[in-house]
């Protein structure tokens, strides 16, 4: 069986992330969405909330699981016994990061392959952090993200 | 009457701005410098600085108006009776930021067009953020920004 | 009134174009679709082709006309008493010559205004080259073309 | 079993090449060389040697299978059962054109996926063209191409 | 003599840094490593260490020196009758910045002249931010930073 | 004494080509302008031509030689005892293919370095294939190219 990882922060989860993921489900058996507990930035969900995001929106696909993790990915990908990165490319900027922590993951453990999915074009533009700062600035979130997660970010933002 | 809105922190405002919403006027009947008040990171200047360096800078272009805005920009345009959005791309990072965020905003709003233009080459390569570590570093911003902008740099860095 | 050129070699004209000189028109009183006779390549379609599959391509829509020029696109903007060059942006690479292009314009006529709209997402990555290469193998250019142009690319590529 | 193209013109095949469809096979139980017989340009080798060439240089991985194909890629993929197009990625440049060719792709097939591998950082700046022009120059490839091709480049170019 | 200053943050420096160093010492008599005092973002070494780490890094190379300096780059660069900044070039988005800081640096002090170098391709995509990144999570860091710099990146991160 | 040679196919020389030229004396001794004789394209001028074109127009300058070259680049720099090669940058894409020959040439002779310089603002936007197209349709390059250069390009077009 083979198993694939797509790690990320999921700040919130978008419908991006999950047509990403559940495309991804074509090339693998099972893919598993491993939200990252550690970051340098603030998150504006916790890991226990973007995990719960995340695993509400996929919980209608079998092939989908969600998992936090702490500490290094490969490690991660090695304990899940995985054996492919999957990330999905937006824009120019995120390639060369992307290209960038490839060759690093890839020194570390050759044996991992990194994937990338090309954006579904009328989804390719959404990030996690424009849909922030949209719901920051009670912007209409609803085309860009899951109905709970459009829920869970007014609630973040209403004006107390 | 045509009006355009040209959004930014101008935090603070340079020359290169100044030429983007002066050549904006040759398209449109009015152009709205909208200085925004929310911001993720804290400025170096507060929105009435902003503002008022800003209104400073162009008293002499009758067509160009200065205005600070709270919220959603598209909210601000309509707010306006303006229909499009002026943008100046500097850079091809620039670039993929601007087309994302015209993508978020046409998605909100479809009649409001975001117009680019293109940077002047001699201040092509000027960013408000150079512009302050520069004046941080007590550089000279003399050939990059207006007058009373350059003074109110060396006043915000003084030595105490 | 305010009267903007749209230039390019449209061989052939696509939906992509289209829809930038609608867009255009929403900025503009009239668009004129300007199609360049001279090319240092040879392509698939003369000027005249050209330019009759532009010309019905926008037949309702008033504000957009169609016209052939040959020389400096400068000098035809201002024979047209125009005073703005239209281009939509695709993709970065786009985005440097296109850069490049305002820059010398500029250089040669400083009162015209080069403004770049950002792409409809669902369109934007049609190109005509793309299309013609599509034609040539035969395969369905029906979501990319207007349906006069699809036939002419079946007819000109149909096997002999 | 999953099966996955690899397609390209591989005029000739190099390292490059051959370290991604090995690495392809990590991800899928078989994978295709499908070298295409149409192109715009004039090719260096034909379709005949540039197949040989290919198979011979994958001639020890059982699971690569060198085909030739005519006609769209996305009909050969449907005719060969496969479900994803495997493409290298270099440089930014390629990206763009990447992105665009596999959102044609999927508009005209939406079941087919288009699966991006990041470059092996030591040969990722190998390009057939650059390899091409060093043979020409009558310049050392033997670090960039197999044996037998530097033999088949270095013939093809030898003085007259 | 001709010498250049190769300037950053170095915060810590990395095999790159040194590939770099030691390159420019091919072109200039002499190269000296400006460890930058101020920054806007908190370094995870303070200027002493960072200096320190450097200095060791190329203890064994005659032509290059560290110094640290507080200020304006150009004007460290003329107070030590450098006349040639170096600077490394990794990725696209590098190189934009790059351009721009050179083009600000051209304008202050218009003698004193930019020189990048290209990436070495093994080294060329380690950054000190993914250093530090895969540090924080007790990843392996020996093949991207001199033995000091993972013993003082590993003491760093130490769990308490 | 160092030397760097400048290669380029030069079809013609502009007033940027000249600029880094210039620019490169500062850091070496002596500069060549080392102009290509083969090449996939058929030039608008041949190898004579450009060579002349190029050698008046660094008349002055007398730390700066042009010499033609024909066959592989890193062998004409060894015959030369130069030991470095210099390259102009102005663009992105103009980056990623000079990075990728840079590391060819690298490969083939590691002690042969490769050095960036920036461009200059006010001419950093101007190329030959743009000046030559410009000349093709009658405009005027006189800000682009030196004078000799401007009238051997009216000349080439003049109408028959």
């Amino acid at each position: 069986m083979k198993r694939a990882i797509y790690p990320g922060t999921f700040d919130p989860i978008t419908l991006g992330h999950i047509d990403v993921a559940h495309r991804a489900t074509r090339l693998f058996d099972e893919v598993i969405i491993a939200v990252a507990a550690a970051s340098s930035k603030t998150p504006l969900f916790d890991l226990v909330e973007r995990t719960a995001l995340a695993r509400h929106a996929v919980r209608d696909y079998p092939r989908i699981r969600v998992l936090s993790f702490d500490g290094l990915l490969v490690d991660f990908v090695r304990e899940q016994q995985a054996h492919a990165i999957v990330r999905g490319l937006r824009a120019v900027s995120d390639f060369e990061f992307e290209i960038q922590m490839a060759a690093v993951n890839r020194r570390l453990v050759p044996e991992i392959e990194t994937v990338f999915l090309s954006p579904t074009e009328d989804l390719g533009f959404v990030s996690s952090s424009i849909v922030r700062e949209l719901a920051r600035l009670h912007g209409n979130v609803a085309t860009f993200v899951p109905k709970h997660v459009a829920i869970a970010l007014k609630d973040r933002f209403k004006p107390t």
